[in-house]
């Protein structure tokens, strides 16, 4: 159970798992969170979905959040035509993935950002740049991995429960790729609001 | 300068300070991120206005984000009939500071929250119940301290600069107590489009 009395969906017999627990309990703000994980991972970029999901799985699993890496890393694989090894490669050991120097120099930033935002340096950027990164990148990647630290927080700081069955994730990725976060989410509030 | 190149300020010559640089960089997120400080830090609740202001300002100082723990900070003391001195101690040594116990539990599980989501324990919670906190305000405190780490790493990861005279944060807190946060950060986005 979690920390806090979640709302009991009727069709687990229990609360929703991550994320979309406090979702239901304080839905309010279920809004303006679906938005900012969707404007930088899903919204108009230079930067491919599943190189965007695979930054915020790389800070959730930093964070050590089981429910936030493992959707995340789910939805970056379906991105990725279900190259499931290279996103847990990327996750775990970015810098020996075979992946292209700026997705390299990107994950390094987010990495920094983890740790705390004065951890990312002028060479950080500079190196960025000189891997063909656009201050738009930038600025996304940092975002990115700030709204994820902000996630990360949210589902374990109140002890929520995650599945442990990797195919409940992947059926919940192929929703969230078809119809995004907000469409998912959503589902979840209103089940529990009818 | 910031990382990247953020849009000039006609009134300063300069950017917008702190977490204004970054939205009027990147508008459309502008909204969602005033909705997650405006929901739990002035909307309706049990806990003050001062209260959830100095949980941020906390959560804030502890993450070294010298722009957040400073205007949160200072629009604490104006919530708080300009306390100042008590806003300080507080932020900096909450737990020998003259407040409730229940601001102590909850002011000990947003630091719980600063360090990551799985050190808070159902001994933090039980602690923070047996003060009299309830389910909701237990929930908008792991909240607010879960966005403040996302802020402050926002701030600090795209190297926004920050004023260092104080004044410049009392007459902003100022508008922020009248206006709200919304009002505040859309004016300099608004500024920068014009």
């Amino acid at each position: 159970m979690a920390h806090i009395q979640l709302p009991i969906a009727e069709e687990l017999g229990r609360e929703f798992p991550g994320i979309l627990g406090p979702m239901t309990f304080r839905p309010e703000t279920t809004a303006p969170l679906n938005e900012l994980v969707n404007i930088p991972l899903r919204g108009p970029s230079t930067l491919s979905k599943g190189e965007r999901e695979m930054i915020a799985t790389h800070v959730s699993w930093r964070n050590d959040c089981f429910f936030c890496q493992t959707i995340h890393g789910a939805v970056a694989a379906a991105q990725l035509g279900r190259d499931k090894a290279l996103v847990e490669k990327v996750k775990t050991d970015w810098p020996n993935a075979e992946i292209p120097p700026k997705l390299k120099a990107l994950l390094h930033i987010a990495g920094k950002v983890q740790l705390g935002g004065k951890h990312v340096t002028a060479e950080d950027i500079a190196a960025a740049r000189d891997a063909g990164a656009t201050d738009l990148e930038i600025h996304d990647t940092v975002l990115i991995a700030a709204v994820f630290c902000m996630c990360n927080r949210y589902v374990d700081g109140l002890g929520t429960w995650a599945p442990q069955d990797p195919d409940i994730y992947r059926q919940r990725a192929a929703l969230i790729v078809e119809h995004g976060y907000t469409g998912v989410t959503e589902a979840a509030v209103a089940a529990i609001r009818r």
